[in-house]
């Protein structure tokens, strides 16, 4: 058996409605033999950066040439651009609104096409409204299918591709500040401090008011209490063992915080 | 390799205990090769009729041959039919109750059965609970497999399915009356007024009190406002750009509307 | 085409965030060809006892040779083992925290194995908090893909297995007495007690102070009344025709509970 070719899905269409059942639907009158998995469906409504997040923390964890399909789309039916960006390890499909700006900070761009060529489109009239089951999902499905970037349309300028600025975490005095850049389903608050900061350090985290230590693992501290560790994507995160620290703390998307090293905890 | 046979799967079980899984086991027991597509699980308990706009709204999109699987079933147990219906483009596999009757009314029925051949169920002593997965999931594997429809039971007139009335729109002076038929994650209010009644027209639509202008995108209103536009459903709906028109505009499922022409708005 | 493998995937990640997709896509990494099911991924967070139940009534519903992964796991980076156990009809990757443990009391443990063997990790320096993308989905795919179980670590007696005390149902003078060890997504009570001690006999249900008649079908009371009758999982279960049992009647996990015989109701 030949190797099956992987597209994976996210979007903000949720799970109650049969939009994502729609894009498989047509995925897969394209090519039925495509390996689909979801990414999640979840990200909050139109909420770009979270979408940015979760797709720059997959990326790296799936197989070469495979093909990311993902629809966060506020401006769909407005003069955004479609876009197919091909990268070392695997390509990407969807609107050009900062989405894939994650994994392009972390990866170069090889080519990058507009998608102008409507003979990949489900239909050369698309709706206003779901590009996701009428360019993007085709385009997905004919790419990871075997047609070549350049056929699907125009090259452009890496340079051009929309960035989204979710702020720079900053080296200071006393330790490294930045901000809450992800919440996930568990409560965990995920900085944008990357782990390379508190590697071999003794550290704590400082967050509206609270200090926290900085341990190696759940158990370092009590059910119940909070602590900041180097969580699994690779960033500097705040949680409670046994608890949700986004609620418990009342910490949210955005926040300021302070990582300290050893001296000033 | 050869085509995989879809078989797609909608239901109210929900995605938080096993009984999806459990389907789709019984299934891989029958064929592991068939592919497997969730329309949706997130059916509200009982709602036949969300569950009929679903599968209406997904069917054309899916290969030719694709079985359609759906189980939103109050009246397990009881002595409401189980069938499988072919159609010109797939297959049906479900209760007797009228979730089929959104496709139906769209696409003739070629051919019915009524599932009474229990060589092609899980058990012959199925649970009086459960008829996903002792009869619905495995007769939809065997068909999916191969098998033909006469085989599964005693084939009946397709005259005699279960029709599920959810009201017709109805032109009348200055317009076309309707209702909300359906309300999807985005807080979207579904009409059941067809697209081809406001094609190339001016119009504005009329509910609770409200007058919310005929547009063609999101885009054509400021974030915050409400509009009416032709959803890619192919029928007219009401949103908010950037907002839940459910929520914002407290309308609710079977709603009455108006769309009004020109000259009223 | 061959058969394809089955690897199921339960979890307590939620669908919000891409934990899921990146065991996918770790396992893809190793076999693109194997066909990945979800069982649940809702486990409320560390609720051990609720995958247990999962699991247990999962398990005989999928083909001999399928492999079961399963993170529920709060004591991931403390000194909990790893495990990987074969039974006579599938395989059981996870923690050893007696998440398997209902499957375990139905079907005699072959082999047993600690994960030790780091060659089959996705690293040997996995991370403290997520174990199911760096140990348990690649040992999980690997053993789908047909490693044999030994080479997986160190074999260990399966008596030494964790076990998980959910509460055995007793005999008592008029019937049976037991307690609720699972809600699911409709509310419906299921209870210890397992289909054999009412088989046949006339029975009625106490629970909170109230008395349900014991019926075969949901059909057999009003819409909106409860009733207690054998649940397609084969347990004992309390419901509501209609409603939702757990809200309606104030009950939840763990409370206690007992079937009457007929003489008594």
């Amino acid at each position: 058996m030949s190797q099956s070719k992987i597209l994976t899905l996210l979007s903000d269409f949720g799970d109650h409605d049969v939009y994502v059942g729609v894009m498989k639907g047509v995925i897969t009158q394209i090519n039925p033999n495509l390996t689909l998995i979801d990414l999640t469906h979840q990200i909050p409504p139109q909420n770009i950066a979270a979408a940015r997040f979760c797709l720059m923390n997959a990326y790296d964890y799936f197989p070469k040439g495979t093909v990311h399909l993902a629809v966060v789309d506020p401006g769909v039916g407005s003069q955004r651009r479609a876009i197919a960006v091909k990268l070392g390890h695997g390509y990407l499909v969807g609107p050009d609104n900062g989405i894939f700006s994650g994994i392009i900070s972390q990866h170069s761009v090889i080519t990058a096409v507009e998608l102008t060529n409507i003979n990949f489109w489900r239909t050369s009239q698309p709706s206003s409204t779901f590009h996701g089951r009428d360019i993007f999902a085709p385009v997905a499905a004919h790419l990871a299918s075997g047609v070549n970037l350049q056929e699907l349309g125009r090259e452009i300028n890496p340079e051009t591709l929309v960035k989204l600025d979710i702020g720079e975490c900053w080296e200071n005095t006393n330790g490294v500040a930045g901000c809450i850049q992800y919440i996930d389903h568990f409560g965990n608050l995920v900085s944008n401090i990357p782990a390379r900061y508190v590697k071999s350090k003794t550290w704590c985290m400082q967050v509206k008011g609270l200090t926290i230590p900085g341990c190696a693992a759940y158990s370092d501290v009590q059910v119940g209490e909070a602590l900041a560790l180097v969580g699994s994507h690779g960033w500097v995160e705040i949680a409670i063992n046994g608890g949700n620290a986004q609620i418990q703390l009342q910490v949210n998307w955005q926040d300021g915080l302070q990582v300290l090293f050893l001296q000033s905890c």
